[in-house]
């Protein structure tokens, strides 16, 4: 459809953490619920430790190839909190106190009563340039240069980020969906879903296994921009059930006989 | 340390499920922890659609960097499991029906009294010369090329494939690992806390912000190859948390009088 708009993302999750075990990433099915939401397709994630050549290379792989790249950790106080650093590298940019966060983080500090080190000094920094992503749960910003949004690890504090920021960006032709739920295990479906995947190339046909320990079942979830070609393609998923449905009846009734 | 060995791996998770929400990804935490345990580095991780392109581009990129790839989803009967074509197409090689494949599955499929349609047959795929990965779930088995391991997506069963592969590999020099818990927050140890690294370069400190709701605190983890110096950065550390204690104290009555 000439009128129908895409709009592709990448996640880059950053950090040592989510590589050893020791944390369970949270924030790529929350991204991906959420641009699903918004229309915006995610087409590949990326999660890299602490290093900065590994962001660097991460970073200006996936700007390059996509609409936006959302990245996830490394903007805390602390040394191991690099990712200001690497997305300056990326941008070929300085990485600098930005005045307005300073501003901000001071502030905060002050009617805590808390000393504004320069540890905490730290998650002021950022590349020149860059605009802010505000941060309703912990003040400290994320940050925005080209198509690149910066983002914090800790999933409250991401997921806040990510809710102001959704608004402000450009959204895709909405996909919609079916899901039809086969009582059939993929070896009885397989071969005619793609003959209807073949037939309906406007559309994606997920197939889904499911196994409760005793049976095969498959969820066939059927996506399109178009809500026409959808329901067509539902239908012929549905026709096809019965006759595998029929097909399996009349095995049973011959065996017996 | 010239004895250490560093053994470095990479995973690439395959299937639009996971970009688009619907499935919340459980193998990449539980591949890092294992990995952890064996003394392999897992070292980057990527996501991406069921693409021939994505997949063989992926593939290529990470095979070529790392001692190890391990790769999740895309290995079942229907038409969007492609990942036996999409790594034959890395490899330049033929993806074929597995004699010994055929022969486990149809086996399987006659004792099981299921037929073995064309659709199941998929299942035996594998690139030309691939060896087989054990299926003790489900049967189908995964498979080996060069220095990719090819698993399933269904958790159970990427599991169980995994835990038979694990004694099969190569590992590194075990890394070891200490934790400490800061009651203060990264502003009040960031900057000693990076002195600290900087002291102790065959360590790896990790520092990680907690926050219940009140006050933030941190869990410091001290990681390395090296028994002495890890125990040396850990009592670097504990010192250090001390100092910011006593110092703390000192604000406190400095206040009071």
């Amino acid at each position: 459809m000439s009128e129908e708009r895409i709009v592709t993302a990448a996640m880059l999750a950053i950090g040592d953490e989510l590589l050893s075990g020791r944390t369970k990433d949270k924030n790529i099915g929350h991204l991906a619920d959420v641009l699903t939401v918004a229309a915006i397709d995610l087409k590949e994630v990326r999660i890299v430790a602490d290093e900065e050549a590994a962001i660097v290379e991460a970073v200006n792989a996936l700007r390059a190839k996509y609409d936006y790249v959302f990245t996830s950790g490394g903007i805390g106080p602390t040394h191991d909190d690099i990712t200001a650093d690497a997305i300056s590298v990326a941008f070929g940019v300085e990485c600098l106190h930005d005045e307005d966060a300073m501003a901000l983080l001071g502030d905060m500090y002050k009617r805590r009563d808390v000393p504004f080190t320069e540890a905490r000094q730290r998650m002021a920094r950022m590349p020149a340039g860059a605009r802010h992503i505000a941060n309703p749960v912990s003040v400290a910003p994320g940050f925005n240069i080209g198509n690149v949004y910066v983002m914090a690890g800790v999933p409250s504090v991401f997921q806040a980020m990510l809710e102001g920021l959704i608004p402000t960006l450009a959204a895709g032709t909405k996909t919609i969906s079916q899901m039809v739920v086969s009582p059939f295990g993929e070896g009885d479906i397989g071969l005619p879903l793609a003959e209807i995947q073949k037939a309906h190339p406007l559309t994606s046909i997920g197939s889904y296994p499911k196994f409760d320990g005793k049976r095969f079942s498959t969820e066939i979830v059927i996506r399109s921009r178009d809500e026409h070609m959808l329901s067509q393609a539902t239908a012929a998923v549905d026709t096809m059930l019965l006759e595998v449905a029929a097909r399996k009846e009349q095995e049973k009734s011959d065996n017996k006989s």
